[in-house]
């Protein structure tokens, strides 16, 4: 009996997309660019959080930034008047930037000057945890307003993400998020995730948050 | 010469999707009953706006719920707690609910015992507002936290929905939230969405809220 041609479009997308991953990496080490991807909900804060780092990293690392959005331009419009390069790019409707849009974007960069290029991902909990973008590190905020229950409905990114940046804790007077509670709830999905208690408004807990990111660069560097 | 034989997955999805909503709409019908497509980011207020409105709303409609997530059924039991018939509907990894998964879930509701049955969407901003549910009326929560930029980069969903309820306005002492700048990005995508000012934490705006979603039901179902 003749075996029936599968085409399974889901794993082939995937497995094309892991492939260009692997091809981004391969390029950022010819300039040794580390690449960060960050991900949050819409309106955690990740524009904030990059201004703020590349405010305190500044002395130490060259910092270049991606700013993925389905419209507008106006991240990125942000970081230039901060004078962090950036570049914006647009999806479409595509709901995630995947390895092949990094791709087409490198080339818009100048990765010889640029030590660690920080992608601004679209602000969505759900596909983009499910795509390899070619980033070294994932991290993902959630913010204060948004309640202590999210991994519980999100679980994918918590496990996918090296780092967790709790946002907007000058929030923590408003309501009634558990912080102990959503460490434990982290703690069951992924044990090894780092937890950053920040607040972009008053500063609280950028510095740490900062350096951690700085030793964890070098250390990542110096294994490969 | 041969005509290439294109076969486009995107499309056709959506044309078999389109077909099933019109079937969901069909089976509704024959109940009377309403179907209300609630869409937002994690952690705006979804299930929150729907304890509150049900409490507005008991003495004139009898209403159930489906709540879709990735994971979890946290919400499901919040609303039953509250004595407000609901279901889980569990998506696994995808990232929005589709008349298709409606189409499985009508069999678990006592529809001929149901005036608005209201859909609980997946946290997101992008995919959600790209699908035909079967619901006669799309909604859409925006919390004061998120910022008043989500227009420009999340432009289909505000185009797509009826009204919009701008959630946690408790939060307006604590930032630089511009509800005026916020009016006129929605009035530049969408001239007719309704907009509602509310605090599920305070009561604010709640009863205006009910008030226009009764009238609306009651306007939509006349007209067929």
């Amino acid at each position: 009996m003749k075996r029936v041609k599968l085409i399974q479009i889901g794993e082939d997308i995937e497995a094309d997309n892991r492939a260009e991953a692997a091809r981004v990496r391969h390029l950022l080490a010819e300039s040794s660019t580390y690449m960060l991807n960050l991900m949050s909900s819409p309106g955690a804060g990740k524009t904030s959080l990059i201004l703020k780092t590349a405010e305190v990293l500044k002395p130490s690392l060259r910092i270049a930034v991606v700013e993925a959005d389905m419209d507008s331009q106006i991240d990125a419009e942000k970081l230039l008047a901060a004078e962090v390069p950036a570049v914006q790019l647009r999806t479409g409707g595509f709901c995630h930037a995947d390895a092949y849009m990094i791709s087409k974007t490198l080339p818009e960069l100048e990765l010889d000057r640029t030590d660690l290029l920080i992608l601004e991902n679209v602000g969505n909990l759900i596909c983009p945890a499910q795509t390899d973008t070619g980033a070294h590190m994932n991290v993902m905020i959630l913010s204060v307003p948004e309640g202590d229950d999210k991994p519980l409905k999100y679980p994918l990114m918590f496990r996918r993400c090296d780092a967790l940046v709790v946002n907007k804790t000058d929030y923590l007077q408003m309501g009634d998020f558990d912080m102990e509670e959503l460490r434990r709830r982290v703690a069951h999905l992924n044990p090894d995730m780092q937890i950053f208690e920040v607040s972009c408004k008053t500063g609280r807990g950028l510095a740490e948050w900062s350096e951690w990111l700085l030793r964890k660069i070098g250390e990542d560097e110096a294994r490969h």
